[in-house]
């Protein structure tokens, strides 16, 4: 058996969140938080490298660790944990940052735990590329590199960003984080430049209208999976990653059958993460809720 | 042999049409044109009731008779053809209206020629629904009505719309329409909301993010095809209803399996149209390049 396990850089956050659906305050959040328990439903040896101040509530440290998510790369700083307060309107693509407080997360200097720096699978979530980069090179031949980022760090890391770019396997931004970071308006020309880039792959989410992947090998568009409730889209992007990173790690290897079947299986865990608030419907959900939408979802591509 | 034949009611029409990509004036447009050029690709038998002025170029209507679309319902009336001027930015699904010059369409008596009356497949382009309404009194047992509307008839003509939605088959909007019929934001709730009041099924068009289909037998989503140059969308809707209803009179049966690839079909017709201002592009194809990207569409959705 070879080794699955997968380790996530990232952040584990206290959110509070303003959707028209509702309004929740200090709620457990983090791009760490939604893709690793995302992940945990493919695969039970899901890691995290994070920070949390003094503050994080143990009901959420215990949470994780029942999840059965490794949490030896967890550091609990002194101060605050990260938190982060937005709202959403209708156009439920894009929130309004009320605030973000970094606390723990400013003077945050990731360190992989020897036990963890084989890990092949590893998930760069959006963090300042020159920390993903340090992790990264703590890590000692990943099989499979998936990298996020933001618009933020593409204004004001760019340099950074594309030599990080060129070092991993898959890069993942949405919309409109391709654009700014390539200057086109068409999605296939900013993926071209990222690839142009040295990008070996570059996956480029729609929220609502789906998913697109590209690579030399082929293309992929997966469309969202059709929701009638959505409550709060705050972790969709990374329970994708998660899922994505899940089902590859558990099939042992990123084919092109596998990976196109990993961006569905992303496209489902994002679909469940966003019918609640937090990581609620993530928790409650089995490993046959997953496979039954899975196939309702194949059902509706089925030409 | 069962009945092939299509009937489309529609506009013909000459257009003004700025773009980031490019500036025409007065070529050839309207509903009927675009959606008879897209289904005369997969059925001989294709038929237009419109109605243009004594100034519309001979060279025009050779072209359609060229394609072997039938003319016998295209009258010519004393007057100016329909005009249409429009601008778009680089959002490319809503153009703004320069002018509308209703002109020989103002008063437009649509007549179906006694010999395309027992047409089985008919589109219903976007016109006033009650003209709409009109011409489906003066086809016998058609077996399958295909029907397309617009924000301004939702808005003035709402009653005879939700009437004319119970005689139809496939109702046809896109995303905008849909939310200001329904009252809705979101989509599966529109499309509900169409059926709760008559529609067998409904059609969202999302423009570059592709299309939905929702009946009580099945729903569909279809991404659209991935396109790096985009010239035009003038006529993708038109463009993606002729080539489903060509699709489905080839087929002579509107089965699951057949819609399911007519949504493909009409997404693929809908790429083609958008890649050079009016018919340019789908004059230049052959069935086979039709079949070429069909192909290459399925590659990318395969999971």
């Amino acid at each position: 058996m070879s080794d699955k396990r997968i380790l996530i850089i990232g952040s584990v956050a206290i959110d509070s969140i303003e959707t028209p659906f509702g309004k929740r305050n200090s709620i457990l959040g983090g791009s760490a938080t939604y893709s690793s328990i995302s992940a945990s439903f493919f695969n039970k040896d899901v890691n995290i490298v994070a920070v949390v101040g003094r503050d994080f509530p143990k009901a959420h440290t215990s949470l994780l660790a029942r999840r059965g998510i490794g949490l030896d790369g967890l550091e609990v700083a002194d101060g605050k944990t990260f938190r982060w307060k937005g709202n959403y309107r209708y156009d439920l693509n894009s929130p309004r940052t009320i605030y973000t407080h970094l606390n723990v997360f400013k003077d945050f200097k990731p360190f992989v735990p020897a036990g963890l720096r084989n890990c092949p699978y590893v998930f760069l979530a959006n963090i300042d590329p020159d920390l993903q980069d340090e992790v990264l090179s703590q890590v000692k031949g990943p099989k499979l590199v998936l990298c996020d980022t933001m618009n933020f760090w593409i204004q004001s890391k760019r340099k950074s960003l594309l030599k990080l770019m060129k070092k991993v396997d898959m890069f993942l931004m949405n919309e409109g984080e391709a654009r700014l970071l390539s200057g086109e308006t068409n999605l296939i020309k900013c993926a071209k430049f990222a690839m142009s880039k040295g990008a070996r792959s570059v996956i480029i989410k729609k929220g609502e209208h789906g998913v697109l992947f590209f690579s030399k090998r082929f293309n992929c568009a997966v469309p969202a999976y059709l929701l009638e409730t959505i409550r709060d889209p705050t972790g969709a992007g990374d329970s994708f990653a998660g899922g994505m990173m899940g089902y590859l790690s558990y099939k042992r290897k990123a084919s092109e059958r596998n990976l196109r079947k990993s961006l569905v299986y992303g496209s489902i865990m994002a679909s469940f993460a966003v019918e609640d608030f937090s990581v609620r419907r993530l928790l409650g959900l089995k490993r046959r809720d997953v496979e039954r939408r899975y196939n309702r979802f194949l059902d509706t591509t089925r030409f």
